[in-house]
């Protein structure tokens, strides 16, 4: 049983993360309480409802229905694009009651707390800033699933204002669904996944978008094996999405690409000077900690790439 | 049944891909002919004729049964690491019949045709360059099969010296084992690869190295997922052959490097400007490119790196 009341958690945007949260909550963990899903597509929400993955919905335009919505509400969960944040805390703070703790599922944490900060003031004590590393190839309310959480890592980044009590709460509602969960400072965040799932997602973008400049693109396409597919997997995945977490988390991800360019520019000079002694040892250091990393779990086989 | 005598093939390093050639030619095209092995590990030998890969061996350093094992050969296949085309070349040279051709299976091609011209001098209108695009995780004789070609696709870069009869013998050979040929130029081949296969393998060595060099590496390892593991199979793969690609195909590969490294530079940029509409047209067409490269049906589900 988790430590914490689950009397009512309001979900801003019913997809997979948010309608998985619920599942798991309901399915998984037992918990009976009641699930409130805000959202602007009119059709997601039904879907939501239809599918039993909430029990009731309230539109963000009706001061009314999401001031009820809100009242007594023990989490509320954003789980809509990260963009939105500082919109929806601005339209939810009003109707906050001082017992609701509320978390987020963005990808980037940096530009959500300094949202957060502004849309909340002093009520940011509230707001502690999540991320569950999850997600499938598939999105939307009908990919939600109980289990989508299990053995997956959520990483909180607690504020200063929060009490520790808030942070407590959020930790025991992800564990619950099957979940780790680690605590980082937002920057700490936000560098480890620019260097582990941004930075890679635009360095394959890179090596798809430099083929298809060549004057002989069409012979290079056809020629691509193996390689080529594995190391461009993620460049097939939402221009929009990517497109935000490439601004989201702009300052991490520079520094990223910086480090980045410095060392293939140190493969560069050792490919000119052919010097085999360099590059040998460097790949050879890079197959150890790639195989040692796969050796210790790697990421799960059905596991999309982290956000 | 393929249009050309087969009474003897001789391959230097009976491995993966000479093993599968000789079996794919027995045991796919029924050709009954002889073939003959040459290696420096006797290990490696004994296990090829116990297989019943090769009927015979020969050792390259007795000078007898080396000039017996090539007399009358119909095709010679150099299946041997890419450095050792020229000391080989060179070996074999004094022995080779007029009406032998010789072809080699090496994944670079403007290093190995001006390691022809060095060893075989008027020759090399023997010799016609060559790279099967296959492979598989496991490597050595043991790994050969009969339909590694299936399917695949095998390169020719053929010579101005070359008579037209001589390319096609290799070009029959191929087909017999399953696999479509193409012609083109060395130079455009190792273009083509450096793009697809090389400059992959190189940015993704590059990308562990860096995360290896930062403070937070372990921290990093730690919350990699899928996106990560895509990107960086390649990493694992051998130290020495990709340090021995790299240099190799220098020249065609420090170009397509170059070509990357602006393509970052311009993202880095848009990033830089918060210019999402830069970011988001970049990546879509990618996203298209590649979505396209699969449905055309990419590469096999089984197939490793293109070398």
């Amino acid at each position: 049983m988790a430590a914490f009341n689950f009397n009512k958690l309001v979900i801003f945007g019913v997809g997979l993360i948010g309608g998985s949260l619920a599942r798991a909550l309901r399915e998984r963990a037992g918990l009976a309480g009641e699930v409130v899903g805000v959202g602007r597509s009119v059709k997601t929400i039904e879907r939501a409802l239809e599918l039993g993955v909430i029990d009731s919905a309230a539109s963000l335009d009706d001061d009314i229905a999401l001031g009820k919505a809100l009242a007594g509400a023990d989490f509320v969960l954003l789980a809509a694009p990260v963009a939105q944040t500082e919109p929806l805390l601005t339209r939810i703070a009003p109707f906050l009651d001082a017992s609701t703790v509320v978390t987020d599922a963005g990808s980037t944490k940096s530009d959500v707390v300094a949202a957060a900060r502004a849309a909340l003031g002093a009520k940011v004590a509230q707001f502690v800033p999540g991320h569950p590393i999850a997600g499938r190839e598939s999105s939307g309310v009908d990919a939600a699933l109980p289990d989508l959480y299990v053995g997956r890592n959520v990483v909180l980044c607690p504020l200063a204002e929060n009490p520790a009590q808030a942070v407590e709460r959020v930790e025991a509602m992800w564990l619950a669904t099957g979940a780790s969960v680690h605590r980082m400072s937002e920057a700490q965040h936000d560098r480890v996944f620019a260097a582990v799932s941004h930075l890679p997602h635009v360095a394959s973008f890179a090596l798809v978008e430099q083929i298809l400049e060549a004057p002989d693109a069409t012979l290079k396409f056809s020629f691509a094996a193996g390689g080529f597919r594995d190391f461009t997997r993620i460049a097939a995945s939402s221009p929009e999405m990517w497109r935000d977490v490439c601004i989201a988390n702009r300052a991490a991800l520079l520094a990223e690409l910086d480090a980045y360019t410095t060392v293939l520019a140190r493969f560069r000079a050792a490919i000119d000077a052919s010097d085999g002694a360099a590059l040998e040892q460097a790949f050879a250091r890079s197959r150890v900690a790639r195989t040692e990393w796969q050796e210790r779990g790697g990421a799960k086989p059905g596991e999309t790439p982290a956000k």
